[in-house]
């Protein structure tokens, strides 16, 4: 009997042991995407800044998977935002051709399905914190909480888009031109404008904190966590709180990058803290190349790429990006070629959640961060900031050769580039026959290929811009539904006059920040 | 009785003992130049070239000192290898304007003290293995064995400057036009002539033989020593052995580099082989910027930085540079500015002798190597490839800024360099004021600073110029002295018809190969 009573208490304790083993080993993890802004191939130190400082980054580079061939999938914000929330090119989301603006009436629509909305088959608590730029809309139809995320913090557009005037601790003016006669920068707490103008010397300091309470707050639980951590830095304006103003030899885009830098350290701090490092997997790239613009106070880098923000050469949409995840991810650096695209089905992967009901142009990198092997991507397309159904892709990438069917400098890219195709005066340009480097003799699409030599490549390339077009479906655009003034968002709905009503310092200290 | 001859016995081995340690301790350490060829600041995968391969480079960066701001004395071969070797610029030496060619009758002059000369006060036994470029002259008046060194072996001069007919194993054909109407390539021993042509799918075996064969027996001695391992990696045409042909994705430019990076890793397999590791010194650089023509073989990369070879913009003179001493000098990366001018005085600091006794324009980098601190050098002056003594310096740096009073474009950085301001077609232009840039702010030189901003940095600039330029002795051009076919190096002397009757395939095996 005595014998029988510790055979189930064994037997019971034994089933609770396994049953919280099951339940522990069976949590998938935390996911966090870190995105920078307009950040270039050339700015980080690993990838051959001289003078860059991103000490955490660095950490990151140094313990986890450097890619050399990672792309955003559009060399402008909105559209490549939403596609890499979706892992859909931007026809199909609608988002084109361009960005977003505060008077803005459309949006990513709601059909379309995020990482967010994916990661609620496995009930993951879900935030965004910072940049949005997929659209407000009316009565914040558009607005990150109802695209999956659970809770949002930070401005829903670039900060450049209403007027700047403090940027640099204590008091010191910005040095950029911003967006006038719209409402002052609006900072959210989901869908109420908590902060307007938003003061950019505080900023960085309220994201962090943000982080950092959001990510102690699922420690308690045992919900896994998806973040995705979208900073302002380093797009113009550049701006810097008290310790980053002046910190570095680069001069205000350093400072701007360290701090940014600093955010990334503080959430990482906040991981180890509750021993989530080995539970979490991060991501972290930018959403598209630097902009090139005459620094009035600050200019980002593409190191070797051709051109910058807003084209479809390499230094557009080729950006820095690192996998970390200690214990499943080793140290190292590939060459494979991956995209934004490619985080979501990679992330539904990790966490073993159903991919969405719809056609997806990303894949899986799974084979890339878990066991440095081949991906599965060797093709790649080129969308321009503003691309047109009757022309289709600009370029193809396949393995290490890019044909480029249409070239267009772009603004972003800087109207005193020394390198003239870059420039905005050089407009939209077919090439019959297309222009093709060899990526990985020519890095930086210096020297056509030999065409005679090449012919099969050509006719390869050719077939894949054609069947890849005629799979394509062009979704209406968003960014062309008409603009509305009263859509800015404003911290006292219905006042009058705008924008200048639209003032309220900080309306109130959001609940979140009193955990 | 028995107890004095105890003590004597005792005083009498402490003595041979106390003079053995005093004799090893006070043994200076060997030094390794390790001196690449056309390699620019983005052709290595840690200055963030995305394709390259340098495993063994990339070792040296992970445990030595990596520099970010370091500088090739002239950006191109002849007067940046006088000024690497003798610490003085340009003017100073007598090799400018230009290189040397197979048929010049000058040379580096005689009466200029080299790193190996230097380095003879204690003993050093003192070796080049690879490209010389500084005259071979009457009756191998400029050889490097009447220029310091013991022993030489090597090409005397760029390999495209003798015809090239094999370059890939086992016999595929170069795809470079070389220099015709010229002697084939010879292949020497000290001052003879051991093969001609040089077979190049061999010639890398060669070296890394002749290098590894002259440590060992150095190893076997109480001498400490000097090498100076000038390779033809990675100037064209590119030429690979069989293990390198095919080897890298980027191709021959690739696989040219990895056979360098091979040469390097035999070099350090035989040191540590003979546990020197700790007792050498090694600094790796390239001679100048990256050519940037169109690559029938192969074309080099400059990074961030802009234009190349030829020019004095960034791309032309700042290089990759390393490091490497474990026990002496911890890892990192230094933004220091330095500059092959500076490795004589560091070279005599570090093996304790004397300074030549003439001005030099070099500076002790003991404090960046020993102490990862602040260097001795906060001005550069950028000579020229065809300098002027009534033009003077075409720009200078002090500390970020850089002020250009000339540019020019240059062959070397390709007629086709999508920046016209590299092409040979910017001629010779004078800026007054300056265009004066702030390399850490903008490293791609790309936005002339707001010059009623920097009305201080532009008078420091100037008088940095003309004080300068008044303390600078113009030697006669070397490089101007007259042209001589009959000097062309030939395996048959006195032979004819040259330059056809200069064939003698292997002319006999070094004595030294057979040791």
């Amino acid at each position: 009997m005595a014998a029988s009573m510790v055979k189930s208490f064994l037997v019971y304790h034994l089933f609770w042991w396994m049953f919280l083993v099951i339940a522990v080993s069976s949590k998938p993890p935390n996911i966090i995407i870190l995105l920078a802004d307009d950040l270039g191939y050339g700015d980080l130190p690993s990838y051959g800044h001289p003078i860059s400082e991103a000490p955490v980054l660095e950490q990151l580079v140094a313990a986890g998977l450097r890619f050399t061939d990672f792309y955003s999938a559009n060399p402008v914000c909105s559209p490549s935002r939403a596609s890499l929330l979706t892992g859909r090119q931007p026809p199909r989301t609608g988002v084109w051709p361009g960005v977003f603006y505060p008077q803005s009436s459309g949006g990513l629509p709601l059909k379309e399905i995020t990482i967010a909305e994916t990661l609620k088959a496995k009930n993951y608590s879900t935030a965004l914190i910072g940049k949005w730029h997929l659209g407000v809309g009316e009565n914040n139809k558009y607005m990150p909480t109802n695209q999956g995320f659970d809770s949002y913090y930070g401005i829903p557009y670039t900060h450049d888009m209403c007027p700047c005037l403090k940027c640099f601790y204590p008091d010191q003016p910005c040095f950029y031109t911003c967006n006038t006669d719209v409402v002052a920068c609006p900072l959210f707490k989901d869908t109420v404008v908590i902060e307007q103008p938003t003061d950019f010397t505080k900023l960085s300091n309220k994201y962090s904190e943000e982080a950092r309470t959001w990510i102690r707050k699922q420690a308690q639980t045992n919900q896994p966590f998806f973040l995705l951590y979208a900073f302002h830095q380093t797009h113009n304006p550049m701006f810097s709180n008290k310790k980053f103003t002046n910190a570095t030899e680069r001069g205000p885009f350093g400072n701007m990058l360290l701090e940014m830098d600093w955010m990334v350290g503080e959430m990482l701090e906040e991981l180890r803290a509750h021993d989530l490092e080995e539970d979490t997997f991060i991501f972290f790239t930018s959403d598209n190349g630097p902009c090139l613009l005459r620094p009035y106070d600050g200019v980002g880098n593409a190191g070797l790429l051709k051109c910058g923000k807003g084209t479809t050469y390499e230094g557009g949409q080729r950006v820095p990006a690192i996998a970390y995840w200690p214990g499943h991810i080793k140290p190292g650096v590939t060459r494979e070629i991956a995209s934004t695209l490619d985080l979501l089905p990679t992330i539904a992967n990790i966490a073993q959640v159903p991919l969405p009901s719809v056609v997806l142009d990303g894949l899986d990198m799974g084979n890339i961060l878990f066991n440095h092997g081949r991906g599965l991507r060797d093709t790649l397309l080129y969308y321009a900031t503003f691309p047109e159904p009757d022309i289709g892709v600009y370029a193809v990438r396949h393995k290490q050769y890019k044909a480029h069917y249409l070239t267009s400098g772009n603004s972003n890219s800087g109207d005193e580039n020394h390198d003239p195709d870059c420039r905005p005066s050089a407009g939209q340009k077919p090439h019959a026959p297309p222009l093709l480097y060899d990526l990985y003799q020519d890095a930086s699409e210096q020297f056509v290929v030999d065409r005679k030599k090449h012919l099969d490549v050509y006719a390869l390339m050719y077939k894949i811009k054609v069947q890849n077009e005629a799979l394509m479906s062009w979704a209406e655009s968003e960014i062309n539904k008409p603009s509305n003034s009263s859509l800015e968002p404003c911290c006292n709905p219905g006042c009058h006059p705008r924008p200048e009503c639209c003032v309220c310092k900080s309306k109130f200290t959001p609940a979140i920040m009193k955990v």
